[in-house]
């Protein structure tokens, strides 16, 4: 069976891709590794131990990430973030701590180790930033060829980023670790805003839940909710939000949801477009391609995929 | 049988793709309407006069195009145009003029008389800004539905651009007409640098044409290999100069040469990215596209046809 890495900063849509993991018998959360990005790194940690102890899950360990960018000397959330997220990341819904604490072991090193172990039947996805990721490359070069492969929410190459007309948010966040990752990885799919912003929730989906009665759902339908409202005003053309980070799980689970474009990609680290995810013009005719940029998806069977798993996770968690 | 109007700023690639279109059967090239870029608008419906004269079709009638875009007052040269392309815009060959003139009919009139009267069999063929097509769009908009299909260079959509990292050469000319054109067009596909830097030339190619032993011959070989000594100081990755004017011809007379991906494209107008060719994250979910870009190209098939088609018509040439 796949093993499965989820590196999240986990805010909204970083807990569906915990519950959609969770709902997929296909393939096995051997941990979640915690980055920043929507919100702090040790606020993401303290969400993954509660969302998958509400969700039934209390077995899947959580390790402690990289506080902020190697570039960079600390991480704030910023505003727009909070906006989305919420100031606690999951759209200001209350669930319990925990009783369990982060692993002792860095998030790095258990990347590290996750990837000799398992090799070929590991898939790493990395919802936020890279800097994770990238850090593990630097550290043992060797896992770069060892890894099955990186399915990543992030970056757009087809229509505009989100924080601004050529930067997407998780990149943003670290172009430069983006950037050594493209250029490093084995094979790397790349799913970005070209295809999470086709796949949109309403409200119509969130009540399913709400109507399961339960804890679980309760607390998936509100925060869902939470996150679709801020849709509203940042993207009214859109008329939901964007499914980001359960879609690269999805692809993880099943990559025909997607079609690729292969190609060899890079991030731009200097100039007015920093931070931009795009081909490598100086690899444009190697015909070895190590990345796939999803450009299509094959949006009512991933919706149903979506609603299907994550809808049976949260009616079997008590 | 389909009609071809290409619409040119005669510089080196343009003159290749007057050629291409001469040495294709399936298509009737019926005008070159000019405009500007690589040379002035003067300069280039001279060099498109002497050259289909050159090539032995003085039939083909030469129009004036603007002279520069809507929003300026007037166009210069820029440095770099006149390094790849020589002073004279045909890698400062010399060859005489000839003894035709433009028609005296305005291009924009006759571009909007070619869509009424061919409709669906009409391909326009823009490989310099799309100042005369929008000005055609706008003095006519009905003829954005009637006219069958435009086939443009210009633009980058998964690659930097080449005048900056975001702007491709003749979109960064107009980008307000290219953004109208591609906000108003019924079906263009965009052949950019995402292909025409996969389809290279090199020496050994215009060996080919020079050994025919006849002036169009050595004509063709002594302006591109202008062309590609530019390229080796401008684009030293590539290893030969992108045959960006001719693939679009290429793809006019056959489209199954190229793959493309079908999306709603704009162009950034404002901002930062001004000139950039994106898709319209407003029209991302309308289901029915207006553009394809291509992404794909057959390399090997598009150089034979390249080669085949282009030495045809310089041996029958006198």
């Amino acid at each position: 069976m796949k093993k499965l890495i989820l590196d999240l900063d986990t805010g909204v849509d970083d807990a569906l891709a915990i519950s959609y993991a969770l709902g997929s018998p296909e393939i096995e959360l051997i941990g979640i590794t915690g980055t920043y990005g929507n919100v702090l790194m040790e606020q993401g940690v303290r969400n993954a131990l509660a969302i998958t102890d509400l969700l039934g899950h209390p077995e899947v360990p959580v390790y402690k990430g990289l506080p902020h960018a190697s570039t960079k000397d600390s991480f704030e959330v910023l505003p727009i973030s909070s906006f989305i997220h919420g100031d606690n990341g999951i759209g200001d819904v209350a669930i319990p701590d925990s009783d369990r604490e982060a692993e002792s072991e860095p998030a790095v090193d258990f990347i590290i180790d996750a990837a000799k172990t398992y090799g070929d039947d590991l898939v790493y996805v990395p919802t936020g930033p890279q800097t994770n990721i990238a850090a593990a490359f630097k550290k043992a070069p060797e896992i770069a060829d060892q890894l099955g492969s990186i399915v990543l929410m992030g970056g757009s190459l087809t229509v505009p980023g989100n924080v601004n007309a050529w930067t997407e948010a998780n990149i943003s966040q670290d172009p430069d670790a983006a950037d050594y990752v493209f250029r490093h990885t084995k094979h790397a799919t790349m799913v970005g805003l070209d295809v999470t912003l086709q796949t949109l929730l309403t409200y119509k989906e969130t009540q399913t839940w709400r109507d399961l009665g339960n804890a679980a759902g309760a607390f998936l339908a509100d925060m869902t909710d939470f996150y679709i409202k801020a849709y509203e005003t940042t993207a009214p053309h859109l008329g939901g939000c964007g499914l980001h980070d359960p879609l690269a799980v999805g692809v993880a689970v099943d990559p025909t949801l997607v079609t690729v474009h292969p190609i060899n990609m890079k991030v731009d680290v200097e100039g007015p477009t920093r931070g931009r995810t795009i081909g490598d013009e100086e690899r444009l005719n190697d015909p070895h391609k190590t990345m796939g940029v999803a450009l299509g998806v094959d949006v009512p069977r991933f919706l149903d995929e979506f609603m299907t798993r994550i809808t049976n996770v949260a009616r079997q968690a008590v």
